[in-house]
This record gives C-alpha cells, structure tokens and sequence, in this order.
C-alpha cells in the first residue's frame, strides 16, 4: 500500500522534504499542508526584493523555469499535494493523524500519515517593550513582510526608519531600506553589530555601513516604542535617547516555532529546538523534523546549536524526504555553522568558530591571525579582504575563519568550510593547490598567505598584536616604540597617528641607530597590511630586540578612526 | 659564518625563495641571478596587458605598493643581492661554485655557495616545422613576447593572426589578441582544445571562443610557416589548408628548462623535470630546484608529472628557502594539478583528475557525472555553470572537478580543490555546510548539487548518459526515445532537434499513454539542466520501463549544434 507521508510548512525545507520523498517512491501519498498562501518562498531572497534588486515578486515563487511554485504545479509537476491557507492544529500520534484548519473557510479536515515531517520554521523573537503593537513596526520573516516593505520602497512615503538588531537579517534590511532612500539607523544592544564575527572584523563592517550614511548604535537597546495616534513616530533607547521614525523593523534573532511538536509531546532541546538525531528523526520515530524548528549539532564543539539557515534546511529536508519513504539510512551530520552576507559592497562570512565562539566552547588551545590583502593582483583591480582564521594548536586543524571587505569574501569562506570538513591542517593549507590566474585571485592567494602567517605564528617567527592590543596599549600611554615602515607617500596619503616613527622598510637596514638603544622595549611593526612589517620585525629581532611584534592586518584592519 | 645562498632564476620561485631565506636567516649572503632584465614579472599576467586591461608595465613587475622589484629594492628592502642580465654557465658542484656571465658586458663571474637553489623555469616547446625564423613569430613566454604582442596591440596594423595550440595559454592570448581587434584562428593539433577538460567541457568552451568571433580549428596540425622576404605571410596545416597571416603566437606547451642542472649532474626525471623530493633538494643535497624547472608528484595518481603553474612555483620557493638556511624539514608535497583560464565571458577549470586523466591513470572503478545550473538564483542574476565531477566507487572520494562557463567557476574549483585534499567523500559533500545567501549561491549550491546527483547515480537512482553518447545514438539511427519533458514555450525558444518528443513534465502523469508500449525500449529523459529529466526518468521507471536514463546537464550541456 501507498505509504501515507504528510508534511507541516511549505517554505524551504519541507517542500524538499516531499521533492525528494517523491523522486525515491513514486507511489507515496504526499502532501504539504501551509499556512500561508505561498509556497516554496526564496525568504532570503526577501530584502533583495524589498531593496529592488528584482520588482517581480513572483520570482521569489518561481522554480528556475519561472513557473510559480503554486498547488498545481506541485501536483503536475511532481504529485505532491499541497494545502495552503491550512493550519495544523494539533498532532495525534497514538493514532498517526493530524488536524487541520483551512484559515480562510475554517474548514476543518483530518489526516492520517504513515510518516510526517514537521518543518515549521522559526518565529521572529519580538522585544518585550510597550508599543510593539503600534502600525509601523515589522518584522522580515515572511512574504507577507516583504510585500509591507517593497510597498513602503515603491510608495517612497516614509523618510526616517530604525532597525532594532545588527544581525545578520538587520543588516540586509539595512542596506535594502538604505537603497529605498530611506534614512536608517541601526540598533543593536550588543557592543557590536553580526556576533558571528569577532569584534575587529565586525568594526571593520560598521565603519562600512557608516560609509553609506546609516547610523549604526551599538552598545545601546530598545527601551520603548513611541506612537501617536497609534502609529509608530519614534523609539525610545536604554540610556534615554529618542529617535523619531515612521517605520521599525525587528531583527533580533529568531525561534524555533515548536508548539504543535512540544505539545504532541515530541522533545524539545536545551536550544529551544525540536531534538533529531542525524537521520532528522524527531523522538517520535515516525515523525521527522527539519529546518529552522530544529536544533542541530556542531561538528565543531560537539554541542547542540540552532542553526536556521536555508541551505541546511534544504539538505535536512533531502535526508528525511528519503527517509520517511525508505525508512533508509539518509543522514545529515550537522553544522559548521557557515554563514554569509552582503553589505552594500562588502561582504560578511563566517565557518565554524570565531575566537570568541571558540573560547565560549572551552577551546583554550588556539591560536588567531588577522590577514589583509587584495583578492587579485592590482593590475586585474584587485579588491581588499580582511580575514581571521582561528586554529587549534595542538592538531593544527583549522576552526575556523572569518572574512569581511569588498573582495571575494564567498570564496574565502567557502574553501575554509572545506577545510574545516577536510579536517586539514594548518601544515597542508599553506601548500594548498588552488586554482590560480590572476583574473580570480593573488599567485599566493588571500586564503594560503593566512594559513602562512599562521604558519609563522604558530613556529614562533612572527609574534602578532591585534588592532585592540595596540589601541589599548595607546590609550593606557604604555612606553611603546610604534614603527610604520612604509613609504613617504604612503604615509602622507594615510596614518594612523597613534605617536608612530616612518622608517620606510627600504631604509631600516640603514637607519637602525634610529631605533631605541633599549633592546627589551616593546617594539610595534606594522605597514599598510603588514608583510612589509613582519618583515621589519625579522630584522629588528635579529638586531637584537627582544620584544618586538606585528600589528596584524597593519592599517587595512584598523577599525578605529585615523589621523588621516 | 653568514651562509651563502645563491638562487638561478628571479621570476616567481626565485624571488619567493630569497625572500623566504631572508625572513628565516636575517645573516645569509643571498644573491639571485638573473638573466632578464626584469626581476619577480607576474608572467601569468601577461595576457592582460597584451589586451589591455591595464597599460602600466610597471605593473607586471611592482610590489603590490607600486615600488618595481629591481635590484635596489631587492638590496633596501629585503637585503638581497639580485644580479640581473646574468646567465650562469655552469655550476661546479665539487667546489661549490657556479660561474657567471653578465649578457652586455661579458664580464666573468666565480661566486660559492652553501647552498644553491634552481628555478631556471621552462622553456616554450617550438614544433619542428619549416619557417620558424620568419618575422612575425613570437610565443608569449617572457616580458619581451609581452612587449612584443602590447606593441601589435598599440600599433594596431596587423589585421590577422594565428595561434598555434589551443591550451592555456594558447586560449588566453586568443582572448587578449581578439580584445587588440585582430582577426584570429586558434589551431589545436588534438580533438579539442583545453586537454585538461573532458572533450564535452571542452566543446562548450569552444563554441563560446567561436561565438566571440575567433575561428578554432582542432584535429589539425601545423605543417609549416609561409614566408615572404623574411617575413611571416601565413601557416600552412597538415591537411594541406594555407591561412594567410602576420602574426603566429606559438603556444604548444612548455618544457622545464634544466640544461645547467643536467649538465651538473643532477637527476633529471621521467618528464624532463629535475627530479626533488618534499624538501625540494635535488640529486644533490646542497641544491634545490622549484618552479616549472622541476617534476612534481602528483597526490591523486601518485606519478610524477609537470606541473609549470604560478602559485606552485612561489609555494615550493617558500619551502626550499626555508630549508636552504634552516637545514629545516619544511615540505612540499605536491600537485593535485589545479588550474583555471578566463575565456572571454566564460571561466574553465580544474582540479585533480578528468575522466580522461582517470582513466589514464589506471582508475577504472569511477563514475563521472554532468550538471548544469546557474551559481545563483535569477532573481539575482545567476550565471550558468556546466561542472563535471569523478568520483572513486570504491571509497567515494572525490577524485576530481572540472567546471565551465560564465558564472562562479573559480569558486567550485576552489571548494573541489578544498574537497579533494581534505579526502572528502560524497557522502560528505552532499551535506557541505557552505556560505549561502542569494547574492552569493543558490540555497542548494551548485557544488552540492552536483554532489547530489553523483550520490543517485552511485544509488542506482538515477541512469545518465552523456552528450557524446547520446549524439552516438542518434547519429547511429538507434532505437530510441527521446523526451524532452520542458514547456512548450522553452521548446519554442530552444531545442536540440534530435528527434525528441515533447511532453512537460507537468503534463507526463496525464499523457503516460502516448509513451512507447514496449517497456524495454531505450528511453532518455533531459531538459534544460535535467533536473525535471530525473524527475520524468523516476517517474518512468516507476512505471515499468527498464531502460530510462537521464541525459546529463540537459540541454545547457550539448556541445553540438542545435536546431535552435
């Protein structure tokens, strides 16, 4: 008999689910039940919609062929059913039913399944404020969001908005509401904006958004939503602050949405997420869960995260479609917690552990470097790219790494997630065998110039200072002897001015009884991206200085304000 | 004592290798000796200048904050002595010494060495026909052909050219030449061009070359230059056909150049490469040699091989330096053969092993898959992707990647390179956790999914046939039924004209009827990328037939001419 598998929510990992559970059996009953009218959305399509990257909303429904990814076509196309505007009211697993409601006609309608897969998603977690019920205030979760968003773009009517987070869904409706001409300010209680990097790179961002004229408050919550009239006319901070705005969007992070599961009795995790194993089994083992409702583990730190991404969902969605109908031996390992974003013209990733994800994980081995560079060579206009990688000492392997700059952050990323599921180590990355030509990347490409001055920090050759290190060295006035070694020009078009001596590299060989006579005093190299300081530091050392370092990234990862 | 470190060669591994010591030995004598003019010329970028993406010379040969690499800056900033317009003539072992010439004064030259390394580069193959001293022709191997071809390109009096080779480089000074306004015939000796891609790959770079309006000839030698007064008018090929012509760029390959190694005595190997272990040291344990002088070993097949790629010659310059004055256990292990060319709008790559390099190398227990996609969805302007992946059965690990087209090719040849080091299986590779948002990749990115398809087919899921299998059948008259399961419109716009029947996917579970009686009758599933193929192949054997497959990569992989 034709196996019974029924799915809960329609957005990306469910409809997958039934995809691929059709392809294994074609004689399985498959159907979707939606609450909402659309299916299969492209939600991270949303804020490039609501920015006017694209003005046909269908082709955030649409398969590649263009043809909207409706009932009918779940039907034709693949022999799925698919209830939209249908609301699961309640899971009865004794008896492998669930219940229904059709939202608009409030129909009620009772199935029976062999298998079901919960994929209900995540909500937007909402600030406990007054005010929140004000006309103005949204969220970026839903279709239904985006279509408020794109209309308040097209209608061009509203002048001031305040984004309450600088995750990463805020800072995408930074930029999409930015491109609406909209003037933005970005809140986040946090002392920086995207938590998934360290608080350099995240610096580095900021000062980006900054570049493109919206406000960005860290280190500051949200107190109160002020209205008139019902209507939203400003927010109200923690330290008192008003700002006056007609529109806020919150973007404080998301939930696992898990009341029909948790009140089936199916197990929720410590994260808040419905617990699976690796085949996406839920506790219950005819019913599966996937997507943003679940938790997952971490290949890294072995621990259960919430990692609600779309690509994970997707792939979850595979393994427990197979699974439902074959009752095989699909699995889905868990996360290196990968992510990515745009940012005007910066890019933002991440894989695996940032140093103060590593540290929060118990990793106390580790040992980070921050590397800057272009991503080509100057003469195919290269672009910057400031990353960090983070490697346990003790085996070498790569934890993680982060990249942020107007270069090919995507790449980067990417080769660090294969390294990192590779297992490889610090020692075989700086010998990586890349593709190389200089339309795509450096002869030593961005990424093995990180592994090598890890390398080198790791065999004690090059001993690193970070940006915060030096700045607090400053800021404290410590008796610190602080060496730019590049250029005249260089120095006169850019400098820090934090009290730095100009020895250009190619004079220092020459000019070392300028130095201190004192060979124990802390010594700070850097240049415009610090090759040409490690270098200078090289020297120093076999001069005889005993404390002598390399400020990391040197000025192109300096995310505190220059001289000039 | 201060160690004596002498380098042959100050083009990419020399300079990388002095550079190396010197940050590892702040008191070794290191003198480069150089033949050219130059110092540390970006060859691989060449081809750019030749067409014009940047007019500054100086570019080719500036540090990346524009100070040119000449001896002085060597001296300043790095302390290292670079003897330019040198050749040595011979290196005398015993005594540890090498004898010099400078090229314009003739003035001798005795200097010892504790250590000597090699990177005296490769020589361009030239063929052995009549007419090679005729004026006009030039290869593009050093910043003289460089200086030579930006001067034909500024000038602008040759209207027509031939290139002889269809590689690498062969391919990128077409599309330099073709920029430059010159009229163009790329003549390739062997069946297609790029060797390095599988024949089908191969095709589909081709017809991009052509649509550019540069003419390919393939299968078909060169015989001879024509001449007139000394000065190239033509070439003529060995099918007899005479192409008038200016210019010849000659680009057939290379050979390692190891004429002073060899006659020194030190091991040459297999492939004309001087033979090295790990550590880069020669024969002779006081001598390394790096760069496209030297044969590599290559990871996957465990043989030796050549290897003339940029980025490996500036890795093994960071190992041999490194030993050459630590006596340290610095390593290099060799190649996985990665490489990528731009071609016009379009990018080609590899890594590790083609089908045919496999297969060459003795694997049999392989499958190989095609897939097509754009890299990212169309709401953001994706751009397609042909890929071809090998995999081992046995252990299911990636073996190789090959990818074309004008979308991120850099990017999956990157993460296969990634894949292939770390021994990623595709059990792995399905379940990558890779940076994912729309601006970036599709929610499933192209890479999985290629993944993915592997995995059905080594499931027995799904049955694929190639392009050239497929053209076979047809061409052969076979039996066979062809389904191409898009919309009509899609039909109307594109199709192959092979004799293929039209029913949409959307529509097959209603027209089963009209499919052949004969359950046992060859059937072959495709449209535009084949994704709804395998869904129409799924449904099929569902329904009986035994003998469907799914024509891999669709219509967006056939490198032949279509009816529209």
């Amino acid at each position: 008999m034709a196996k019974k598998i029924i799915v809960i929510g329609g957005s990306a990992a469910g409809p997958k689910a039934a995809a691929r559970a059709r392809r294994i059996d074609q004689e399985a009953e498959i159907t979707i039940i939606q609450k909402d009218k659309d299916l299969s959305m492209a939600s991270c399509g949303y804020p490039y919609y609501v920015a006017g990257f694209f003005d046909d909303r269908n082709m955030l429904l649409a398969a590649p062929t263009g043809v909207v990814r409706d009932p009918k076509y779940f039907i034709n196309a693949k022999g799925i059913t698919a209830l939209t505007e249908t609301e699961v009211i309640e899971i009865d697993r004794k008896a492998k039913k669930i219940s229904c409601r059709n939202i608009s006609t409030n129909e009620r309608l009772v199935l029976s399944y062999d298998k079901l897969i919960i994929a209900t998603g995540a909500l937007p977690k909402l600030p406990p404020v007054k005010g929140l019920e004000l006309e103005g205030i949204t969220t970026l979760q839903s279709m239904k969001d985006a279509d408020y968003l794109r209309k308040i773009r097209d209608d061009a009517q509203i002048k001031k908005a305040v984004i309450i987070g600088g995750g990463l869904i805020g800072i995408e409706t930074c930029e999409a509401l930015e491109l609406a001409g909209i003037d933005l300010t970005v809140i986040e209680m946090l002392p920086q904006l995207l938590t998934f990097l360290d608080w350099q790179l995240a610096k580095i961002v900021e000062n980006h958004v900054k570049s493109k004229s919206a406000n960005v408050i860290t280190g500051n919550g949200l107190a109160e939503f002020l209205g008139k009239d019902g209507k939203l006319v400003g927010v109200k901070l923690t330290n008192g602050t008003e700002l006056p705005c007609e529109l806020a969007v919150v973007a404080i992070g998301v939930k696992p949405n898990t009341s029909i599961a948790a009140n089936a009795g199916i197990e929720i995790g410590e994260t808040g997420g419905i617990v699976v194993n690796e085949k996406m089994e839920t506790s219950d083992p005819d019913i599966y869960a996937v997507g943003d409702c679940v938790e997952l583990k971490n290949l890294i730190t072995g621990k259960k995260t919430h990692a609600p991404y779309g690509d994970l969902a997707n792939l979850e969605g595979r393994v427990a479609g197979e699974n439902a109908v074959s009752g095989g031996n699909a699995t889905f390992p868990g996360t290196i917690q990968t992510g990515i974003c745009k940012v005007f013209d910066f890019s933002a990733g991440v894989t695996g552990l940032s140093e103060t994800a590593a540290k929060k994980a118990g990793f106390t081995d580790i040992e980070t470097v921050v590397n800057a560079s272009p991503d080509k060579p100057g003469f195919m206009t290269g672009k910057l790219l400031v990353s960090k990688m983070v490697v346990e000492k003790k085996t070498g392997k790569i934890l993680g790494l982060q990249c942020v700059g107007p270069g090919d952050v995507s790449k980067q990323i990417a080769m660090g997630a294969m390294a990192i599921m590779g297992g490889l180590t610090i020692d075989r990355l700086v010998n990586a065998d890349l593709p190389y030509a200089p339309p795509f990347s450096l002869a030593i490409d961005h990424f093995i110039a990180t592994s090598h001055i890890m390398q080198n920090k790791l065999a004690g050759l090059m001993h690193g200072i970070t940006a915060a290190e030096l700045k607090e060295l400053v800021d404290k006035k410590e008796d610190v002897y602080i060496l730019d070694v590049r250029g005249p020009d260089e120095f006169e078009e850019i400098r820090l001015g934090i009290g730095e001596v100009l020895i250009p590299l190619g004079a220092l060989r020459n000019r070392l009884g300028e130095l201190p006579q004192d060979k124990n005093k802390p010594i700070v190299c850097f240049c415009k991206i610090s090759l040409r300081g490690y270098e200078a530091a090289r020297l120093l050392e076999w001069k005889g200085y005993t404390n002598v370092r390399v400020f990391e990234g040197g000025i192109m990862a300096w995310p505190y304000q220059r001289e000039k």
